[in-house]
C-alpha cells in the first residue's frame, strides 16, 4: 500500500454505544469524520437489517449530525458538511445466515464490513476464544470470502483465531483487517484479553498483503489496561509503525458507551452459552483520556509528543482506513 | 399534479418475472429505462432481504445493462447510459412483520415501494379478494403509512379493496399508487379478476390527492382479456384521461414470465390456504402486442393513433412515473 491521499480525515475504526443524539454530538465534537459503527454480534439476518433500519431512522432524525456512508465520496462529503458519516459493519458473519445472497442483501442495505467469527466458531471459522482454531472452514468460508470480495465488503478478523485470520489473509483477494486489535508482543500477557491481540507474525502478513490494524485502547487489550496512558499507547503505535509501517495502522476505540452487564452477557454468550467461557470483569473504565468519542482529538497530542509528523498523523487517524476501505469497496460491485 | 418534465422516459410500472439476462435484453429491446420489479408477496423479511441480495448480484453480473435505482436522479443517469433502472418494490407489507425499524431497514436495502395487502386481509389492512374490506387498521396500518412517509417509501394500493384504498389515500401524506390496475367502469365485470379493478370514485380521489394509476393489459384485468387490441387498452387509457387527468396514468404491465403453476399457487395462497379463494385459470396469455417487455414500444404507436400528442405520449409511458416517484421519495429522508 502507498501512502494514501491526505485528506485529513479523523475516522474511529470501531464503536459500539447506546446511539442517540449525545453520542453523535460528542462525535462532532471529537473531530470524527466516519465511525464503524457495529449493528449486530450474535442478531439474526431479521435482526441485523432492523438495527440497520434503526440507523435509517437516526440518520433521518438527526441528518444535521451523521449520515450513512455507503462509499468512500460519502465519507468526503460528511467532512464537507461537517457531518460524521456512519461506516455499518457487522461483528459476526452469523448474520448472514450461511446464505451467500443474504450477504449481497446485506451488501445493499448498506454493511460495508464483516467479522469472520465473533469468538467462538461459527460455519466460517475459529475465534480467539475457541479451543481449537481449525482456520477457515473448507466450503462455505471460501465461497463467503470470495463473494465478500466480489461485492466489495471488508473481511474482518478482529476476534477470530491466529489460523482463521492467516487463512483469511491468504484467501481473501481484497486486503484485510483487524478493525481493532492490538499486538500481543508489544502488550504482553499481563491483560484481560491477551487471546485477543495478534501475533507478530499475523500482523505483518496482513501489513505485507494491504491490510489495516485498528489499534486499540480497550482497557482489556491495551498495554496498561485502564492505566494505559496516552505515552504508553502512542509507544505501541511506533513500535507498531517500525515493523509493520505507519501505512497500515489506524485506531479502533473499541468504545461501547451505555450498555448494561445484560449487554454484556449477551456479546459473551450470545444463546450458545450459560456462562461466559472467560471469566472477565463488568463494564470496562477506559483510560481518562478516552472516555468518550468527543476525545478522540487527545490521540493526535501524543502522536505529536512521540515524533509522528502531521502527514504521519493524519494517516494513523484516518487517511490510512479511508484508504484501505476504498480499496476493498472500489474493488467490488457499484457500492451506491 | 401539475404536467411533469419532459425526460422521454419509458417506464413499467410493473413486472414480476424469473429474471436473467435474456428479461434485461427484452428490456433494453422495448426501450425501458426503468422497472419497478417486485421482490417478495408472501416471503419474510430475511427471504425478502435475500431476493434483494439476489437482484444486488444480477446488477453486478448484469452492469452493462441493469442498475439498483434508489433515487429519481439514477433512473436518469441509467437512461444516459442506455441502461434499465430496476426500481425494488415488494407487493405485500407483511415483509416487514410488523416492525416498523425493519420498514427502514429495507428503505435502506434499497426497497422504494411497498403495496399494503396482497389480496386478503393483513394486520395493515383488506385486500380486494377479502370478505370484508375493514379499511386500514388503528393502530399499526395508521404508523406504517405514517413512517413509510417519513421514510420515502410508495405507498401502493394496488391488491387492496375499495375501503383501504380509501383509507390509505386520506391517511398518506404523500400521494398513493396503484401501480398496476384498470377502472372497472370501463373493463366492466366480464373480466377473470374484476375485483382488481378500480372504482372511478377511487381513481378519481387518487388523482385529487396527486396519485398514479399503471394501466395494465393483464389479461385477468384487461378490456377484452386476452383478447384486448391495442386499440382497445388506447381506448382505456383515453377514456381513464378524460376523467382524471393524462398526467396520473402510467403503465403497468404485470408480466410475469417464466414462472410455472406452483409459483402462481404460491402467490395465490401463500402459506395461508390450501386452494385458491378464487378460481383463477392458469399461466395467463398476454395480448399479442405485449407477450414480452421487448414489445413495450408498441403502446406508443398506439396511442399515436389515438390522437395522444408526443408530450402524451411521453407523460403515459413513463415521466409522469418519473414526477410521481421524485415527489414521493424526495418527501421522505435522504434516499441515497
Amino acid at each position: 500500500m502507498e501512502a494514501p491521499v491526505q485528506h485529513g480525515l479523523r475516522i474511529d475504526g470501531l464503536e459500539y454505544s447506546i446511539w442517540d443524539r449525545d453520542r453523535f454530538l460528542e462525535w462532532r465534537e471529537g473531530g470524527l469524520d466516519a465511525v464503524h459503527v457495529t449493528v449486530s454480534i450474535w442478531e439474526s439476518a431479521r435482526a441485523t437489517l432492523r438495527a440497520i433500519g434503526e440507523w435509517k431512522r437516526l440518520a433521518h432524525v438527526n441528518s444535521d449530525l451523521i449520515v450513512i456512508a455507503r462509499t468512500n465520496s460519502d465519507i468526503l462529503d460528511a467532512k464537507a458538511d461537517g457531518r460524521t458519516a456512519v461506516i455499518i459493519g457487522i461483528q459476526n458473519t452469523t448474520s448472514f445466515e450461511d446464505d451467500l445472497d443474504l450477504m449481497w442483501g446485506f451488501h445493499e442495505a448498506g454493511v460495508r464490513i464483516a467479522q469472520l467469527t465473533y469468538n467462538i466458531q461459527n460455519s466460517v471459522g475459529s475465534g480467539c476464544w475457541e479451543t481449537e482454531d481449525r482456520g477457515i472452514s473448507g466450503h462455505y468460508g471460501r465461497h463467503l470470502i470470495r463473494e465478500m470480495n466480489q461485492a466489495g465488503m471488508v473481511v474482518d478478523v478482529s476476534h477470530c483465531g491466529e489460523r482463521t485470520c492467516l487463512d483469511a489473509i491468504e484467501l481473501s483477494e481484497a486486503p484485510v483487517a483487524i478493525t481493532h486489535g492490538n499486538p500481543r508482543e508489544f502488550v504482553g500477557d499481563d491483560v484481560e484479553l491477551a487471546i485477543r491481540n495478534r501475533s507478530t507474525e499475523l500482523i505483518t502478513r496482513l501489513a505485507e498483503s494491504g491490510g489495516l490494524i485498528g489499534l486499540s485502547m480497550y482497557p482489556r487489550i491495551a498495554p496498561g489496561g485502564s492505566n494505559c496512558t496516552l505515552g504508553l499507547f502512542c509507544e505501541m503505535v511506533a513500535w507498531t509503525a517500525e515493523r509493520i509501517g505507519v501505512e497500515h495502522i489506524g485506531i479502533g476505540t473499541d468504545l461501547y458507551l451505555g450498555h448494561g452487564p445484560d449487554q454484556l452477557h449477551w456479546w459473551r454468550c450470545g444463546r450458545w452459552a450459560r456462562q461466559p467461557a472467560i471469566q472477565i470483569s463488568g463494564l470496562p473504565v477506559f483510560p481518562d483520556w478516552m472516555r468518550t468519542p468527543a476525545q478522540f482529538g487527545s490521540i493526535e497530542a501524543g502522536l505529536e509528543r512521540k515524533g509522528f509528523s502531521q502527514a504521519e498523523r493524519d494517516m494513523i487517524l484516518g487517511d490510512n482506513y479511508f484508504a484501505y476501505l476504498g480499496c476493498v469497496l472500489s474493488s467490488g460491485a457499484t457500492t451506491r
